[in-house]
């Protein structure tokens, strides 16, 4: 039986000599098969041969979500009291072109080890490579149904971003104001989050991953980072801000232009047939001839659809060609530890004529409370 | 040097004849060291051996953060342009102990495929196995300041469910009444989500995890399922309400009271010292001996504190026994594929006279909309 969702993985396991791919609920799951799973403790499991039919291990209590996905290939249900060792041994048999040594490319940012040692167990010759780059290729180039969606998290995450910051005030704890953009994401319609939100002031702001502190109140002075997005049909964006509480000294408004340059410039390198590399070539030149040289930390940015970091990765070393309906951020930071972090990130869209910059929200130095 | 972080996790390896265990960002990360990372695609590693100081490999712009975990031993940083392996080389080097057929515990159910194979590089000789349960058993009896914020998350979670159920109205969409959960949620405080709500009516409350419908409009005698919680510091609720929307019929009556009937069963049965086996035997029996035993399909429920499904397993076969402190939902269901699907799930804290029930929300059978 022939099924069009899976000719962009044979095509994919063909040009990497795999004999099969597995794959769990996740971003690459959702692109196959246009809906999604819950990923818990009971394994459900794909394997797609590069010949033959699919075959799924499925927990029994999802038999009826799983009629949904029009399954071409046989499905070995299983239930909690039986485990799930006898639906992969199933699973192996079913495939018996899997019987010797093969190769499996396994979605190995995604699949738990646990996962891979069900599949261990029951295909014992099994050769398991990591193959999440071939695999998470399947959906570097969105379409503009896909476009379409990552717009609605965007428009939804800015409003949100707008909404909050009529809020902010002096005094407020970074958590305070972390729970105020939340309530304004769901109020505006996010049907959930890309990622834990990062709402970090003064010192805070110079970690890149903060995490928001319920003890510490924003004061003149300070920058406040947001580092967020929300998710709407799966779909996921990814903003970063950086304001200035009550005043901003010359010293951080410097800081905060030179990164608003190198966002700029990476804005500007970015398009259909320059490489990742050179966008961020371009970006850390600026940070690097600027006087804030030591306070750069990060590559310029990351794919984004349905994960949060996807390909291309934007960063030097990487001589991918970006190519039309690429989606990734430009994120420039810098971070002087235990004083000030400031980041600028927006989304772009690789077209035929540059880029589209998804996210408007302004970028020019605010000061806020 | 000694941490007493780490004392649990040597008697679990001494227990468990275990040479090392090797950690990622998470739940259990975040029991041992009580603060968290975001786990994405750099690989942040703890090793812990049995006799010795741990180890991690951390990446580089995580080294504010990661400054303040205190952490005894060796520190392997990695940047984006070098790449993780180094990094992980080095862990080795610093582990002699661990140079030879050893054998690590992982969390086989959190860790990622390509964390293991960072270790396998690094560690040729090391035997890997699956010690999620092993380790998960040490944030199995939740302390008083645990119990308080799990408290706190229900409290969130139930205030957000009576404020839903105000704006419930015939006619709207399942999405829709997700999205009023959603804002309900972070307005009343959640800082995060335990899982994607599940907001189910009509044949889509018959799928134990339902997706919730843009285009399914609830009508009167629909079955309006409500599964989902709050996360607050980490910690998480998660509770199921069934409801009717405007009109129920007998037999839909019958099918409530029936999973009600177990639900209570399940609570009065639980208490110190009583295998989970026993718990669920007691619900599945009330299930098994109605009118509607074809229409069970899952265990009694899971346990619950930073992750929304761990130890203790509420199961048929389990004969482990529950002790104080464990905190565990009881969530007995009914499913009419393709009709009606009842569930009220109740998350209850082991204590010395029995159990404490956590989740309050009124169970008889409620009219809304």
């Amino acid at each position: 039986m022939t099924d069009a969702r899976f000719e962009p993985l044979k095509v994919k396991m063909e040009e990497a000599s795999l004999d099969a791919m597995a794959f769990i609920p996740g971003s690459n799951f959702r692109r196959i098969f246009g809906r999604n799973f819950h990923l818990n403790e009971r394994p459900l499991v794909i394997i797609v041969p590069r010949t033959g039919d699919p075959v799924a291990v499925v927990p029994k209590l999802e038999t009826a979500s799983f009629s949904g996905l029009d399954f071409p290939g046989p499905v070995f249900y299983w239930r909690d009291e039986a485990g799930f060792a006898e639906a992969f041994s199933g699973a192996a048999v079913a495939l018996p072109q899997l019987g010797t040594a093969r190769a499996f490319g396994l979605e190995a940012q995604r699949m738990r080890v646990f996962e891979m040692m069900a599949l261990r167990t029951a295909f014992p010759g099994a050769i398991f490579t990591d193959a999440h780059d071939a695999i998470s290729a399947i959906r570097i180039r969105k379409t503009a149904e896909e476009v379409a969606l990552q717009k609605e998290a965007i428009r939804i995450s800015e409003a949100a971003l707008d909404a909050t910051l009529q809020e902010v005030r002096v005094g407020q704890t970074e958590r305070e104001i972390e729970s105020i953009l939340l309530r304004q994401l769901f109020a505006h319609g996010a049907d959930g989050l890309a990622f834990e939100p990062i709402v970090a002031a003064g010192d805070n702001s110079a970690e890149p991953h903060a995490h928001s502190r319920a003890d510490y109140r924003i004061k003149p002075g300070d920058a406040l980072l947001f580092d967020f997005g929300a998710s709407h049909e799966g779909y996921l964006a990814d903003i970063t801000r950086t304001f200035f509480v009550a005043a901003v000294s010359d010293h951080d408004r410097a800081f905060y232009e030179t990164v608003l340059t190198a966002n700029e410039a990476g804005r500007a390198a970015a398009r259909s047939g320059v490489s990742a590399h050179d966008v961020d070539d371009t970006v850390q030149r600026v940070l690097e001839n600027s006087q804030f040289a030591a306070f750069a930390r990060h590559k310029t940015g990351h794919g984004l659809g349905l994960d949060v970091h996807e390909a291309p990765q934007i960063m030097r070393g990487n001589h991918a060609t970006l190519e039309e309906g690429m989606v990734f951020t430009v994120e420039p930071g810098l971070y002087r530890e235990g004083e000030c972090g400031v980041r600028i990130e927006d989304d772009v869209l690789v077209t035929n004529e540059g880029i589209e910059c998804l996210t408007s929200f302004p970028r020019q130095l605010r000061i806020v409370g």
